[in-house]
């Protein structure tokens, strides 16, 4: 049976990446404090095609994904990184996976229990034997606008805002486990108010009075969060963005900043996340 | 050439609806007023097929949408969904169409001017010569929780949330031209607060303590508006639902209300709007 | 603490329905075979609520999601919808939930096995203390055009397409474990092919072949899963829906059959899934 | 009133972006042959915020875009670019929107006439003092895998694939009035087939047959479409990535190529889009 993959190409033009994309499957992960998690992810899987190669091998991509599924942490999807570069005879090879992440978490005052969800992603590749791995976690909050609370005899606008956190560790010792419970709690600490799925009225009340008490604008959240991510040792790049779904709009307030904590310019293609932003927020 | 689909067909299953979906097309509307607006419609467009026929001619309902798009209105879909059934040889043809609506507003004290987006949507469908057509719009405002504002010493929670009324009127003196405009308003005055474009100092000062003043559950809210919806008398039945996107929580809260305020009972299928609730709100 | 939503209202207008939706839960759900899949459910519950009581509480509505979420059923969602109505003190509850759903497939051909993915949804309520649930599962196809087959000299415009399959059970035998697999594989055995996460060459020939020898328009596909389903004794009631995402155009074809096997006119609000299709298909 | 925005922050925290996204707008934008299309419009609008000062003014982006809305083009963007700069008091500014355009086309057989659909997108910012822009075009296209016709007794699978085309003009010349029609059609030339809206037997016949016989894999399209982008002298960058939703599978093949031809080293930040294709393709 003919192989049209494998055929030579005489286009001289080669392909930065090649691969699929969109494929929900089940999946294990592990946090810091090995419990694991099961949930569902969403991967896209790409590697570097040379000029000389007419096409990759796409079956390959899901096997690697077959062996890996049952456990995902930040050191086992370089793994996958690594084995999809060796299996598909690549030089550069990427990997994005994205999964709902639930924690058991305590309302305010009546210590009731509930699940709160947030979406996490981890972002890697493989540039010259070189792996590269970034923690990406969104983290719903309230925000309380200090203009609003200032300006107004009473009352002040607030509403739902999203904070996007993404960082790199400075080895490998501090990806596995991952620190997806750390990085939430290090969020949900900056905002106004954490959000809960379950509040009874004495909740209620608490979670307005303290929303009231720390009113930020959408520049006060990313620069604390930015401060926070700066001061923990073990990260040595984050970007942090907050989207605030305005109360008194339709349409939304936004902030971004990203820094970049060890001087050496590394050489990886995601490394300027700040071309990410400009060209897809 | 072999017309596969006029062929007859031996299973002996009648088809609801068949047909096609998803499709834009650039649109014009005209309002109330007359003033006509460009946008971007995407439609849905069905017929049934009798249980001896093989395949309808999607074709046809491209035709149709290119004869059209230049002018729609209540009256002129129920032109468009007449000529479905007619040139489809149909007994039953159905018909949705949905696309963002704009209007200028002016801020409540600077007066300052801005566009604010609406999505406004007409379902119809024709059955035994008789046309039924719902207006539907969504209406985006503020709310705040008079919960929260009486239990909390200070403070309320707020938030984004979503009006959506469907309509049926009377005859067709009140569907040509519609009546988006006065729809929006009626949702408007009836929240906590309208939402708007753009908003300087004193404005934001304006709709922070409008809201304070003006607290209404998401119970609220459904009421007073299906009571502003019942007196309107060219109106013969009503939904209305609200989802706020509570600032506190990352879920939503919802309501929901509907009344046929004609005693007599409607032959059509889409009737039971409280159906279309259940299975998918 | 003043409790605000157990005051009266005065209005007279009751509420079809009020509660929460987008919520996001861990869940494990149990299938016919006894298999237990964890996996992330996304609800809505609602309740109505009469015209005298001023809100509902929505705290509630989490406490239950928390107590069922490591065991759904169809059995189990009927015992939530009876615990909400119990618990808020109503006369009607309504609860949707919606999860992704793996299934491991073989290759035709080669045997390899891959995780392929469904969407499936219960849809329950409650109303007069008889309860009626609907199982939904989309499932993902292949689609071969006949009429492209017929008048071409080669080749055949084919794409993936996804079925909706509704279906209502005759009794509570049937419910428990759920179905979801054997209407997964009817659904798979009646399209042009059945498609799969991982392919290999041989493979890709097979499920080639095999498309181009079982042409089936929209109207043939959802006409023989209606055959499938109305041959399936414990079925009283289905929907059967198909999309084709077609390869030649920008949008989709559609069709969609409806029929009560049962002679009985059932009091359900949702019974006429028509309605529904109507107004959001 | 107070003016919290206008205070000092201590924190000594540079914020990369802030401003508004997801608003909505009713836009007109000129094409090459000075053909005006009115549509609607999806912004976002940022600029850069000192360490020194607490917030920035979100009210007068919206006063911005109020000026400009009633004509886009790549050179009116720039002018929007550079006002933000300004009136906002910034060092850099960065806007992108994102809108549906029509083409009418006429069938391949029978010249019967539809709209096509497709998305737009205008990427652009300032960093001292220099503006660059780039034009981003989704253009919905068949596709039919060659290793699948090769190794099939009969048939091959197709299915709609997406091309998005990323260029980047070397003069103000190019730019207005945009070209984005010749990008469409250079693009829709290049596939396996064009898609259309509307098609008649005779026109389907056409199609299938001129897929069938112009086979291509997500590699081949992606590299053919960079030549003829390699060879279009006024482009001096551009990357276009091709995603199919594959017939065969319930996941998507991807490809991507990203190629700058001036030689020199941009500063500016979006330069690597290859960064934004790894993290977020």
């Amino acid at each position: 049976m003919e192989d049209t993959q494998s055929k030579s190409d005489f286009r001289k033009v080669a392909i930065n990446k090649v691969g699929i994309k969109n494929i929900q499957y089940p999946i294990a992960i592990t946090n810091r404090r090995g419990i694991r998690h099961n949930t569902v992810g969403t991967f896209a899987m790409y590697v570097n095609l040379p000029h000389d190669q007419k096409g990759t091998h796409m079956s390959r991509f899901i096997e690697i994904l077959n062996e890996h599924k049952d456990d995902l942490t930040l050191l086992t999807v370089e793994r996958m990184i690594e084995s999809m570069k060796e299996k598909l005879d690549a030089e550069q090879a990427f990997l994005n996976v994205s999964f709902p992440y639930f924690l058991e978490k305590e309302a305010p005052v009546t210590r009731s229990k509930s699940f709160m969800n947030y979406t996490v992603r981890i972002v890697g590749e493989i540039v010259r034997d070189s792996v590269d791995t970034i923690l990406e976690i969104d983290v719903p909050v309230t925000t309380l606008c200090p203009c609003s609370k200032s300006i107004s005899e009473y009352g002040a606008h607030n509403q739902r805002g999203l904070v996007t956190v993404r960082v790199r560790f400075n080895d490998h010792d501090a990806k596995n486990p991952m620190d997806i419970d750390d990085l939430i709690h290090l969020v949900e600490q900056t905002s106004s108010c954490e959000v809960f799925a379950l509040l009874k009225r004495e909740d209620e009340k608490y979670v307005t009075e303290q929303a009231y008490e720390n009113p930020v604008f959408v520049e006060d959240l990313v620069r604390d969060i930015a401060l926070s991510l700066s001061s923990e040792k073990r990260i040595t790049w984050y970007s942090v963005e907050v989207t605030n779904f305005e109360s008194i709009h339709n349409h939304d307030a936004y902030a971004y900043i990203e820094r970049d904590k060890s001087n050496s310019s590394h050489a990886h293609a995601f490394e300027s996340a700040n071309a990410t932003s400009v060209a897809h927020s």
